[in-house]
């Protein structure tokens, strides 16, 4: 559709997740048209961002060190691990600013038929990491799908014998949100666990 | 939220249009955690593009050339010109196939709110093409909106004295469009641009 490399430009963006051919074409003429927009910075970042960064080698985030900052901050609770499935997730909850222990990165969730199994998650760092270190808690904050459930519940199960309290995260009506307009389950799961007010 | 340069490459890519903070987050880890996503050439590409890609001397398209491949093209009918708004208009009209003449891209529309008049258009240039070569018809392809016929009538107003017929694009329902659900300015327009069946 156009001349060779801002067609190329385009495809390439296209294959970012959530950018289609219109996004992928609007970035591409703002890159072009727009004198102000720094493209030398971005593209230094994109190649400078995978060989600078790495995944912290105890808890899994994304960290530009072997540890991340959150595991080597000595103000951290570290009897509780709170235990997540994406690095995403990481930066979700800390954003709550309610949590102050330690996390782990589980790099995804059970879900046989996409074909991953416990072997290809870090569930064995976890177990690790349970055993060696003083935890006394695991807070699971895997999501409240079909897949993070079944996660929680493998994980559950796998921390049965040892002397650790495991949490769930509660699940129920969001806040700000509307009765009317929650699914049935999330207002079953708010009945279930209703609290005394 | 994140060590130095993730953080840095997330508000980066907020700055492209219609990338918010959370699809920012969202590619920046799927470049993080993506092998197969080739970040190099990404970068390459974005680098390249600035510096390759010209505006097209004659018509004002983007081109790797001083003049680009449509108004290189000796099989292109050189007696119309079909003016529009944007480059990306271009394309849009291109993948109808039914148009086989030159375009002249004028930069943007006449909008006085937003500070730009008929000197910050490619208007001049047009002018002088449609004096120099044998042009016949101007077809004025700015948006339908209220920017786009601000134009198209200026234009059409400053060409009443040349020697050619200047057209407008319909207006009317859009295919494959529900009656019901139309405006009522369009459904207007499909009124009194009726044509016998």
């Amino acid at each position: 559709m156009y001349d060779g490399i801002v067609q190329e430009l385009i495809d390439e963006l296209g294959r970012l997740p959530g950018v289609g051919p219109k996004s992928a074409q609007r970035i591409a003429f703002h890159i072009l048209q727009t004198p102000t927009f720094d493209v030398s910075r971005l593209a230094g970042l994109l190649s400078e961002v995978r060989e600078r960064v790495k995944f912290c080698e105890r808890c899994g985030n994304v960290s530009e060190n072997e540890v991340c900052a959150i595991c080597r901050d000595p103000r951290r609770d570290q009897s509780v691990i709170c235990v997540v499935e994406d690095a995403k997730d990481v930066s979700a909850i800390e954003r709550t600013r309610e949590f102050r222990g330690l996390y782990h990165v589980l790099g995804g969730a059970i879900n046989p038929m996409g074909g991953v199994g416990p072997d290809d998650l870090r569930i064995r760092e976890l177990m690790v990491r349970v055993g060696d270190t003083a935890v006394e808690e695991l807070i699971l904050a895997t999501n409240p799908n079909l897949e993070g459930e079944a996660t929680a519940a493998y994980l559950s199960r796998m921390m049965k014998d040892m002397a650790i309290s495991v949490t769930r995260l509660a699940s129920g009506l969001p806040v700000g949100g509307d009765l009317e307009y929650a699914d049935e389950v999330t207002l079953g799961r708010a009945f279930a666990g209703r609290r005394s007010a």
